[in-house]
């Protein structure tokens, strides 16, 4: 499995600096271990889980200053047991006491939304239906969350407001209804991005289907008014297409019962849509583990 | 109750434009509504919980553009119940818009973590023992995550490695003991720094007090150990406070089962200290509900 | 004519900040005048044009000091001729005279490409195609330029690697070929994010139609090659449909000859891409005019 | 030749991960090739021009996480041919996708302002003038841009408002006049910043040279007025020395016909200065293209 | 002697780009000399002192691009005497130079206040008393001037606003006096925070010790006042332990005068805080010298 | 008395947040004061001195949330006595508490500096001669310092590496000489930029003299020297005129006993440039008393 995480850029890097500035403030008060003192250390996990966080940790210890070599142990996305050794930290005593308490706590919370996610996942599997996150992430977190949850085995939605148009219910009072909006929006977003419109009754699905958007967010549905309107948008969207619509509509059901997707997964929706992976997740126990002989 | 949120600093401010910027990105793509526009909204709770966020989130809508007008019907640190309003907004639709997600998604995920310290605090009333936090905290939420546990009811711990000096396994080890390691911290910290020393058996308690530490944090004792223990401790406190130590030891219970804290409480420790109010809180529900009428 | 750029963001703020103290340096040497003189102003063109860059421009005079008013005389996307007043500004002259010149490098650079692009969408104008741009923008300046570019008239192409995936020539030699490439992204990418394809042969662009992708780049085809060519590669596509491509595919030509783009235009191609609106594209001459009377 | 671009700064950069960032974004979607791949890959010249940028794109990549290394072709200042190779780059693929975009486009915009600057400069050629640029640069890349006009051949004006202090009209108006502002900024600016005052008639340009300032800026004045203006103004700032004035003032014409230099050449100025290096440049086509052979 | 300073931290990193900027500017116009001449050079003492800033320079000219190699011949927190070798650099000619200045500025300061401290920690040697140092730092230099005390042998108190509360005559008053302040500040502040009262009477004195909190800090108290006191502040302390108080309470005389500290020493205070050591030091002069033979 | 401070930049706004989140670091720990609360307090001076920092005072409270209404009393510039009320402040307690420590750090050292060049500049009356500053400032405070030294009378060097070329010994050195040195600068420099030589004998003085240098810095000579010197310069920099020199050179003492600069103001040169004003200044006690009557 690839799993996409950028690590060349300098954003990143901004990111975790301020990380580590905010753990060591003005400076760690007890730093008074010989700065020439090397040493090795595992993190070990204390639950089960799916991992996430290996090279952000690697990347995080780069931006402190004494050279710290590490070995990944076990790959992000990657289910791991109790007890297992996940990944193998070699270097400066005083380096890797600064940078601990940062380095778990983003694997941790980070290892966390990856377990929930597959979790979630795996009530999906055997059915044609995908899971995806929502912009319902902890400010300052959205890239590495939603990294995590690609880790689970999720796929993103939207990153940020920018990057794909949906169309929500005050949208929609504020325009005039959905067709003047969407023709608002045909005119103005950049082409590759997709125009989705969230829908809260089967009128307006229809109607957005009608005007040949790319997408419809079906909010809070049943599974069983779902199953009777997904051929009828299929079929609308086929018909819009002579008039520059897509074609195939992608329909995404959300606010859905997370404890139960599969009723969902059977109606034809393309993606099931749920925050429950970053928001009711909690974090999986990792401690970093110091060898005894230096 | 008075509830401390230094509202004045510019880093807070550069902290929520980070926030802001995350979800904004390049630009809200569905800008479409006419931006002189005004209308109202109300943050509304769809789960009962303590309320954190409040005035957050109106420095949030200060730094965006247009003027945005918030009247807070529940304070930092009330509880509410389903369906209650906690704050009502007036402004520019365009700017309510911008702002929305990344206001809830504060609010959602601080109050989660107010109502979990609000509940484990309330295991321990009528004892004499406080709860406090941890430094585990999600990377770049500290400060707020801190206050979200002072709005529960909680103590909060050192803020980082700057501001307390804690001893642990390791600096212990590799300074050749809890003597030199002791003695090292008392010439280097600042004078109102505190020296917490770290045991995980009743013998370095037991040294550490013999120094004149400010602080022991007992890790993973039973809580008939701590019983025992923590008498034991404040008599040669007391005992040390001739050769500079404070008389008066803090004595802190961690690594504790969090559904039962009252079991330690009686015990005579003055803290309990806990991640879970953090690390095992999940979102609090709450929506943002235009008013139909603008 | 709607067009969009969020006023909202602290991050123009920052940017625009960034402009004046590249000017400002460590001080005006020549702030020698009273700071309580209060002027007027006008930006006058000397060219004829469309402008672009009111809004930033007031944005701009609220990061600096003093309380300046400014009133637009022509909009955003508007034609003027030389002469022409574009807008008013009044304020403290010490803060207009810190502002002014990058106040105005900022509208005669963006104006110039507004201009460059509303001829190239002239050329366009009763065909069915669209004028998009692309990735070629002066480093810092792309959601500036992209915006100068709406004003145009142009539609924007994405607005950076992270909002569309694009499999260029040696994405596709490295990874083993179209199929495997295709099929890698429509895993990994968030599903608002189009897939699209640069072709330069038609069997290159044939197979990525095979495989339903969302777009296909053709890449210095002739106008003749392309007309061949789009029907085959929208039936493909319909084709496609069932195994989930989007039905409709997008087709874009670039590579184009930026003085002839009507030849292009009728061959059925969605958008005509080119970087001439912004590469090829020189300043408007723009002046600001302080009043005699103060 | 020697020319002067600072890259001990931490400025740049700063700078340059802003370039960077822009295109990135949130992460390259495209990111699906092996991390260990490495390629090699070359700029090419698909005009002819003269080159600027070549330490700039090596601090560029440097700026990424893998290891690049470049080999300079073409030195910055210098000439190149259509064809011809700029510039060899090996290193991981991944890194050098990440940076192509913006490595191509500093270079491809730079060097289309070096090219400008040479042509103006030709015309110079033979003649006792130089030619200077202004402060119409873009935004936020004055510092660049400035260095490609010194790689093309021409002499920096002032970098900003703080390191040389030019009067002009409107100081002059609100001061009082040309004396009393002269006198206030002999007073106040460092003395290591040149006093410059802009004349638009040959009474103004006389008061100047008379006071003894360092510089006067002619604008606008036809070739057969600078003709006799100039020994004048020489001789009243000879006079003017002992009263403190440089002795040899500095002549510049400003507001010129960019197409037809040479006219002002001979009139006895020391600088013609324009903005057409910048504003009226486009870029020099440039590609980066990778070996089939890895 | 082991003196902390955290090089660990990214933001220490900013902190010297920030120095470097400042002189740097937009480019260092004497680069002219060959960039691939190494040379070497020695940091020399020219006024004898206690020295300050060995492990930042290392820092500051890693920052920047060329690679020096420093060797330091003194220690920080060693005194050193006329003429003596500090430091020892080698390294690109440009980007020695490039640092210099930035290099000396932050020795020669913090060199000036580490020389400063030692002189009036000297006055204190064989008494009871250390010497603390307090808030009057220069604005940014805070982290660096407070380790410089640490070099001269005083020792730090609390770092800002937020490490140690503070009850100063202000607070006071809008709290409606001593006793309330103090319970609404044991309520909010971290549990490891010490709570301070700033005294000018012996009454308010005593009420804090009557209190239980940790420090009283006695201001403008003379020798023989604080001797009559100090006795008594213990004594109430001890009583005040059984109501949550530490015990043993930490006295501190402020307002001393500088020149004669000893008399404080023997009052049996634990520190004698003054701002002289920052606030009334002047720059040690010290110059880089480079080597004739390169 | 006009004191240029360009109050518009953004760039001194962070300068600012960065001073005041220094001290407020997570946030004041003593805010318990309730927010309503407003107050009136003075800056009142506790020694007699030049003021510097007012205008700053002002900026820094309008960075701070709570409105601050501010009265300045004296101006920067002007002299006050001890007892005297400086600055009259109107607002929310804990704004002024929040801001007090940064505005009183900012203005103490400020006034220190302009009340020791004012002494400097005071030996010089009378004297042809004017008194400049270095690049000896204290890391971080440059532009302010340098402000302060404009309040107390002085004249400012340059500001940076980049705002004045001076050739130093070892650029000289590392370039060949002092005339291969010159000439390349001549090329490379912006005009504006003046061309300064330090020398160290007479012989150095007069190669620079005569190739036509803006300045040259006359390091360590004794007045007698100077005397002979200075006259014998000004000839052949008017002989260089001829060959594009300026005619009038400007010369510059430096290395002075700053004790006595009178005895070097009458032998003709232009600047007697020391660092004293900065390093050798301590600062002027100055303390905010608030009105008891609130």
């Amino acid at each position: 499995m690839t799993l996409v995480l950028d690590l060349f850029s300098p954003g990143l890097n901004r990111l975790l600096d301020t990380f580590l500035d905010e753990d060591l403030g003005r400076g760690d008060l007890t730093s008074i271990i010989d700065n020439n003192l090397s040493v090795k250390a595992n993190l070990v996990a204390k639950q089960q889980g799916v991992f996430c966080g290996g090279p952000l940790i690697e990347r995080l210890f780069q931006r402190l200053d004494g050279v710290v070599i590490i070995r990944r142990l076990v790959a992000d996305g990657e289910g791991f047991a109790i007890g297992q050794k996940l990944l193998e930290l070699q270097g400066p005593a005083m380096t890797l006491l600064a940078g601990e308490r940062t380095a778990l706590n983003l694997a941790m919370h980070l290892s966390g939304i990856a377990t929930a996610t597959a979790s979630l996942v795996a009530q999906l599997e055997g059915t044609p239906a995908k899971y995806a996150d929502t912009r319902k992430t902890t400010p300052g977190l959205r890239i590495l969350e939603k990294y995590a949850v690609r880790c689970g085995g999720g796929v993103n939605h939207r990153l940020g407001l920018d990057d794909a148009a949906m169309l929500k219910e005050n949208h929609i009072a504020w325009s005039g209804g959905i067709e003047p909006a969407v023709r608002a929006l045909q005119k103005t977003i950049p082409w590759p991005s997709r125009l989705i419109v969230e829908a809260e009754t089967s009128m307006e699905a229809e109607e957005a289907a009608r005007l040949g958007v790319d997408g419809v967010l079906l909010d809070e549905f049943s599974p069983v008014a779902l199953k009777a309107l997904v051929p009828k948008l299929r079929e609308l969207a086929l018909l819009a297409e002579s008039k520059g619509g897509p074609g195939r509509i992608v329909l995404e059901a959300s606010g859905v019962d997370s404890t139960n997707l599969k009723q969902y997964a059977f109606t034809g929706v393309d993606f099931i849509s749920s925050s429950a992976s970053i928001t009711k997740s909690t974090w999986i126990d990792i401690s970093m583990r110091f060898d005894k002989n230096v």
